[in-house]
This record gives C-alpha cells, sequence and structure tokens, in this order.
C-alpha cells in the first residue's frame, strides 16, 4: 500500500514535472498586447454590444443628482480584460485535476467537528462574526437538525507564482483562499471566456496582438455557467419534494444579478426548479416553519437555501438578519453551505491546515496530501504561541514578503508591506488572534488591456485563477457529486493591492493557457 | 383554369369564415388583466432581469447634467409589454399565409418599371426625398448595374378591425403599410415572445390575469430572431464569394442596437458570416470600388449592404450619405433593399395598388388578387383628379373617419381627425400630391399593463400585428427564398395615435392568439 502511494505521488509529481515550462520560457511564450488604446477603439463597441446582447452586465450603480426615469432599470456592462490572459496550461490542469481531493479535504474538515471546535476556539474574542456563526454551528447540533443533503459549492483562488527574478523556476499555482460561501462570478466569467473566443474568431485581436499569437485551443471551455445550478438541482432531489423551490439569499441592492440570474436560469430551464430571490431581512419576514421542521414561503416548500449574501458581518446589520440566518439553519431546507462548510473556509482553518501534519489528519494517502501540500505558501498565526511570536518578528522585519489577513471574508481587509508593522504594534494580542500571517505570491505581470464603462485602459495586470468545486453528498454520507466547475479568472492593476470587480478595482477575464 | 381558381379562392374564404368567430365573441375570449399596478411589483424584477440577461435592451438616453463614467456605455431595458395583448387566431394565420403573396406581389411591382414610373411620377415635386431615391433608381438603371441577388427583408404591419359597436361582424386585419426598408424590431420582438412565455411559465401570471387564462399554445413561435440573418445569408451565397463580407449601414447614434446585432450575432454564429456597421458617411469614407465594380472596405469584398437607414430623409443630412448610397447602388454589392423595392414601399404605390384592377396587374388569380384585397381598406389620393377631389371633400367632413399620411416613412407625421381639415386648407395642390388619404382602422382596445424603465402601467391599449417577409432571388429572377418570417407585436396606448417603441410611446408586445 504505502509503495502503491509512493509509485501513484512520484508518477504524478514526475508528470507535471515532465510536462511544466520553466518560468523564462511561460514568460517568452505569452503574446503581448499593444498598449496604445486610441487604436483599439474598434473593439470597443464589438465587446461591449456582445455583452449587452448576452448579459454580462451589472445593475448600474446609483446616480445622485439626476432623475431620468430610465436610470430606475439603467445596466452596466461589467468590467472585462478585452483579451485572455495567460496562466501556465499544467497548473491549471493540475488545479483542476486538484479541485476534488480538496473538495474531500474540506467535506471531511467540516465533518471534523472536535478539529472545528479547537481551531476555531483559538479565535477567542478576536472575532465576533465568525464566533456568532460558530455558536450557530453549536446550536444547531445541540438541536440535532436532520438535512437531507450536503451541498457545496466552491472557490479555491491561486495566485501564478513565477517570478521573473528566477526564470529557471517552475511556475507554480498558489492558493490565496479557499472559499466555501457565495463564490461569485461563476455565470459571468464562463460568458467572457465566450466573449474572448468571440472576439478572437471575429477579429483574430488583430491590432491587439503585438507579438505571439492565440490559438483557439489555449482558451478553455468553461462549464462554471452550469455547473452550480446542476450541483444545487442534485441536492434537490435527495430533498425529496419535485415541487419545492430554492431560495437564493442576496444582498438587498446586489448589483452583481446577472451571475445570480444565471444560476436560476440554469435550476429553470434545465431542471425546471424555481427560484425565489430573498435576503435573510425577507427570509425572517416571509417564511414559516412547519411542524416538521419543513421551512415555506407562500405555501411553497423550500429544498434549499443557496446563500449568495451571508459571508461578512455587513451582511448582518441587526438582529433581523441573523433571525432569517437561524430560520433556515434550524429547518430542514438544505443551505449552501451548511455551517461547518462555512466554517470551514475561515482563514483560521487554512492557516492551521497549512501546519505539518495537519492536511494528513484529513486525507491518508500521503502522495495526495503532498499535491494538496505543493498549493499552499507559509501560513502562520500572529497570536501568542512560538509560532505566533516568531511569525510577527518576520513579518515586522520582512514586511514586503506578507500579507496580514483578518478572519472575515469579502476582501479589501488585508494589510501589505509597509503597513504591517504598525498593524501588528497596535492590535492588542487578544486581538491579533483574529488575524494571519500569510506569504505574498510573487504573480508575474502582464501588460493587457481592460474594458470598463465603454472606455479600455492599458495596464500592467495581475490575475488571480479561481476553481470552482461541486460537492453533493446524502444524508448518510454518501457522494453524489465531487467534482471541479469551471473556473474564474479576475484580473487587476498591478499597482493594486486588491478590490473586488463590482467595486471596479478588477475585470473578469479567462485564461490563455501557454 | 377560371373554374379552378374560382374553386380555390370559395375554398379559401370559406374555410377561413367557418374558423372566424365573430367581434363578440373575440372580445369575450380575451383574458381580462388586473390594472391595479401595486400589487404587480414581483413581476418587475423578474421580467427586467430577464430582459437584461437576454439581451432585450436598448442603449440608454443621453444625460445631460451628469457624468459618471459608466453613463458612455449605460443599457436600458426596452420597454415591452408585461403579458401578450390578444389577436383574433384566424386572422393572424391569414396574413401568416398571405405574406410569400405580398413578397411576390411587391418583387413584381419592383420589376415593372413602367408602373413604377407612371405612380411615382405623378408626386412631382411633392416628395422631394422619394424624387431623389427614384432618380437614383433612373441613373442605376442607366448604368445596367448587374446585382448577383435580389433581396427583399419586409413586413406587413396590420391593425384589427373589430368594431365593438358591430359584435356581429367578423374580426379583419387591414393593412396599415407595407415596409421593404429598414424593417425593425424582429429579433427583440422574437425575445419578447420569449419573455412571455418565461413568466407564464414561472409564474402562471397569478395576480395579473383577473379573468380567464392563457395557455402555452396560444403564443406563438417566432421566427423573426433568425429568419433576416437566413435570408440575407441566401442572398449572400449568391454573390459567390464565400469569404466576402456583410455591411449593416445604420443610423449614427442608434439606440435600438441590439436588435440589430441579434441579426449580426445569427450571420456570424449560424452562417460565418462577419458584418460590418457603418454609416452612409462612413461608406462614402471608407469603402472603394474596384474595376469590376465591386466594392471593398479595408480590403474585404462587401457581398451585401442591409440597410437600416435610409428611410427617411433624416438619414441624408448632407450630400456625403446620398454618395454613400450611391456608391453601393453603383456597385455589385446586393443592396437590402435595392432601389425599386424602396419605391415598390412608397405610400402612393399602396395608394394605387387599393385602386380598381390593380392588384389584378400583379396577380392573375382572381382568388388570390381577392385574398390581397380583403386586407385593404379604401385609400385615395388628394390630388387634382376626380378621385383626389372627391377625396378632399369627404375627409373635410368625415374626418374622424380618415388619417392623412405623407409619403415619407418612419411614422410620427400622420393627420388625424380634427387635425385634417386645416391641413387640408394649408397644403397646396402640388403639396397635396405627397400625401394619402386612408381610412381609419378601429382596432378595439384592451387594458394591458406595459413594463418601461423598471416601471409598470396600466392602459388600455391598440396593437399592432407585423408579418416579415423574406425574399431571395437571383439573377436570372428565380426566387430561391420567399416565406415569411415571424412577426411583431407593437402596442400602445389607445389614447396615442403613433410613436415609436424607442420614442417611449409603443412597447413590444407578443401575440396571444384568441
Amino acid at each position: 500500500m504505502f509503495l502503491n502511494q509512493l509509485c501513484n505521488r512520484t508518477n504524478l509529481l514526475y508528470r507535471i514535472r515532465q510536462m511544466s515550462s520553466t518560468t523564462r520560457e511561460f514568460l517568452a511564450n505569452r503574446p503581448t498586447y499593444a498598449q496604445d488604446v486610441s487604436k483599439l477603439q474598434p473593439f470597443i463597441d464589438l465587446a461591449v454590444d456582445w455583452q449587452a446582447s448576452h448579459g454580462v452586465v451589472l445593475r448600474a450603480p446609483q446616480l445622485s443628482g439626476a432623475d431620468a426615469p430610465w436610470l430606475k432599470a439603467a445596466l452596466t456592462p461589467a468590467p472585462v480584460a478585452l483579451a485572455p490572459s495567460p496562466i501556465p496550461r499544467t497548473e491549471f490542469e493540475r488545479v483542476v485535476q486538484l479541485q476534488p481531493i480538496l473538495n474531500q479535504l474540506f467535506h471531511r474538515i467540516a465533518n471534523d467537528h472536535e478539529f472545528l471546535v479547537s481551531t476555531l476556539e483559538s479565535l477567542g474574542s478576536a472575532d465576533e462574526f465568525t464566533a456568532r456563526v460558530f455558536k450557530m454551528y453549536l446550536d444547531q447540533r445541540e438541536l440535532n437538525v436532520e438535512k437531507p443533503a450536503v451541498i457545496g459549492v466552491h472557490r479555491s483562488d491561486y495566485l501564478i507564482d513565477a517570478p521573473a527574478a528566477e526564470p529557471a523556476s517552475v511556475p507554480r499555482a498558489k492558493q490565496v483562499e479557499f472559499n466555501t460561501i457565495a463564490a461569485s462570478f461563476a455565470s459571468l466569467s464562463s460568458l467572457v471566456g465566450d466573449l474572448h473566443r468571440f472576439l478572437l474568431a471575429r477579429t483574430g485581436y488583430e491590432g491587439l496582438i503585438e507579438s505571439g499569437s492565440i490559438e483557439p485551443s489555449q482558451l478553455p471551455t468553461n462549464e462554471s455557467l452550469t455547473s452550480i445550478a446542476d450541483g444545487i438541482a442534485a441536492g434537490f432531489s435527495l430533498y425529496g419534494n419535485s415541487g419545492a423551490v430554492v431560495v437564493m439569499v442576496v444582498q438587498p441592492n446586489e448589483r452583481n444579478v446577472y451571475d445570480q440570474r444565471w444560476v436560476e436560469t440554469g435550476l429553470w430551464e434545465k431542471h425546471h426548479i424555481k427560484t425565489i430571490r430573498l435576503s435573510f431581512a425577507e427570509v425572517l419576514e416571509k417564511c414559516t416553519l412547519d411542524e416538521n421542521n419543513r421551512l415555506f414561503i407562500n405555501g411553497e416548500e423550500i429544498a434549499v437555501a443557496y446563500y449568495r449574501s451571508g459571508y461578512a458581518p455587513t451582511d448582518f446589520p441587526t438582529e433581523q438578519e441573523w433571525q432569517g440566518r437561524w430560520l433556515i439553519e434550524k429547518s430542514r431546507t438544505v443551505s449552501v453551505p451548511n455551517l461547518a462548510y462555512h466554517l470551514a473556509g475561515c482563514k483560521k482553518i487554512q492557516q492551521v491546515l497549512a501546519q505539518p501534519g495537519v492536511v494528513e489528519r484529513f486525507i491518508d494517502d500521503l502522495g495526495t496530501a503532498d499535491l494538496v501540500r505543493e498549493c499552499f505558501v507559509g501560513l502562520y498565526p500572529l497570536d501568542e504561541t512560538k509560532d505566533g511570536q516568531d511569525a510577527v518578528q518576520t513579518a515586522k522585519s520582512n514586511p514586503d514578503k506578507y500579507v496580514v489577513k483578518p478572519q472575515r471574508e469579502g476582501g479589501g481587509y488585508n494589510t501589505y508591506g509597509g503597513d504591517i508593522p504598525p498593524l501588528l504594534e497596535k492590535l492588542s494580542a487578544e486581538e491579533l488572534r483574529g488575524y494571519i500571517l500569510m506569504e505574498l505570491i510573487k504573480a508575474p505581470g502582464f501588460k493587457s488591456v481592460l474594458l470598463r464603462d465603454g472606455a479600455l485602459f492599458a495596464s500592467e495586470v495581475v490575475s488571480e485563477l479561481g476553481i470552482y468545486g461541486i460537492w453533493v453528498s446524502d444524508a448518510s454520507g454518501s457522494v453524489v457529486v465531487n467534482k471541479h466547475g469551471g473556473h474564474l479568472l479576475r484580473t487587476k492593476s498591478s499597482d493594486v493591492y486588491e478590490g473586488g470587480v463590482a467595486a471596479g478595482f478588477a475585470v473578469i477575464d479567462s485564461p490563455l493557457l501557454v
């Protein structure tokens, strides 16, 4: 058995090593894009109109000081990259292949009550939000609520570690984070791949490509337009009422509605399942529990509650929203994710997982565990342990090599470089338990052209690759679905550390496999 | 032969008469829609988001006094009816069946040089625009330009004559006009049918339908999303250069872009034909003719020029635009429509066609000619002939029964009711040659709910049914395609005489066959 595992690992690693190019080769094999946007104007209408025709749009932002009636229902094309951005083919394929292993890993983490308790208790009172979710998890466990299925819709995010200063190295996808709740942009991501395929076929990107070339085979197909709906439908059928509905729990005033509507469209057109959009406050207001612990809205039974909200403290401005979520959690309705899945996606879990021997707690096969570890960068606590104190010192002396991340999700709260030492000084030991330290991944920059608000911007950019993962298991724990569910590429200017698509910092992109 | 024709006609008319309901039955069999829009708010997001996801959108209007960057590429959902509007099934089927006959009729009119000359010369100098098109037609004829195909993309528009005051009558579709140039909304029309099918399946229109019901079988399929692209592609292949392109000639600052883009998408995805959008001014600026009379843009040969502009004097603000059109007309490029088709669509032709014996000039079969005539209402000249003078008198004494229409296309220039007598007084005899008098069709009102700018409006409405017609013949005159190409329903408030969708007066609708 041990020999078998070893051969298995060796074979896999050997295969990848054989196929991988060096960083030098990867960087050299990328096409270059023209940066003089004045010559690229004909692309604008073609791209924007394709987006408008194919639903790659956002609700427009509020506009103060103007009141034309059409503003009420105004739309705007989602910000996109004009052309795909290069990603090493072997790394893309590796993380795609890895996804079912990660789905399995996180399912096991979520089902390891002891591990969750010991890891999350170490947070102390440093993170009220996670503490509240954790308490809800304990309350639910206390109630012994029976759920007919577990549905996971995950996204594992990676940056490509390929330092130009080390041309002989092999580029490696390194995990930024593993999202278990409200992973967005699956639908628009797939459509942006189609947009790039259209532009390539229609224009050959003539005028944009300055050197090198793009072949259609370099643009991978992307099933993320349908994978989430298919996963939810598979879990829905385990619930056992074909006349029930799905509730999508959304943020009020969501601008990224169409990404969500495509999931709803998939559920409706492919699976004849109706979706009702509600905020957590509306769940509390409109849903009722019957004596059999079944949740209803207007007489329709809710089989699945798919969360596109609930990942950040701002999603719970009042006690109403917490109560809305609790109504779902204590019912028979399958929440996506369930509370344990939500907790398993915490940064603290990610950090503990990177410690020696922890992956192996969940994955027996050492070869497989190694494949998982290969994606990790250094992750450290900032607490009062010896490791934590060492990490604080390291971060203070080499802040440019690290990022400090708080527990909470949703982006925009991370601290980089020179801002790290003062932050570490400012926070109390208690507060520091709510943060982790992570090695910074040096993703290579690429000169691209982005399209936002009908205008082109040339910029050096960095791309983050997300791989969706779909998991469905039944009440007995039997696995019904465990697969990768397509991909997302988000691209932003190299000089911006972070920021989302909706906030206007990043754009939706698609990978060009090199 | 005569006996055969007679049997033919008798059979057809008999069949229709047997199937037709009375006006009383038609009016009674319509469902009724709730008019309290405050209770219909949940429909708004569902409809608007479906539109945004499926490209049923317009470019947003200009907004003065605001300058958020996103306004540049802003979109707005096209105005639509929330639910389909009733049309008598037999009349719908009759005009669908009639369309190939009308395509044939107009092809013959366009090829009857003598008829065109005698009819259009009677306009004198009353209509400069038509005179200019007519001159271009004569110049082209002089040059003996060879075109490898004739492509017709028509739309015959009807109102349903079903006066509530005559409940025992049978509702009849009466022709408002026959469009041979730039017939729009084919794509969005088909999609609005899909929207209504979606809303029906998803909601059962619960809360909207107050009495009666809607069955899916009452919502006819509509091939207008693809019929124009298919027709153009059939004509394109007669041109004989599979590497050539289509130019769509458009108005600068067009807001109804997406209706047009769907034609382009059809040409691209189904037929691998590339479309380039140009204004007439850009045609002059960017296209060149070679020694073989072939037209090129950036080295690509133009097989077909599909006009979505050029029907109104405002499309030719300067001599540039006329010269752009002439460049196409004198080349080998197939224009859609050709000049004779454009002329055949003039109001004057429509009026002359309604005179006794004129349809029969083009259609030998008396039964068929009768079927065509059945769609006509009274149409009269307002010129110095005996008929014209009689018509002037009739219109002055019974203005409420008529509409006065000028030659020029594009809507918005007609005169109704009490405004007719002063107009007839004001215009000189010379000017009056440029107008026709038409009996007003008493279409029944219907209480519907319209959706515009994200808000619902209840209103009594009137619907106008358009049937698209596709014609393709080769250089020898052999017919390659002669078919109906789907339908359009436009609906507007009963209290508004006219006004287009883009102008905000009408909405795109779909027929509910009753």
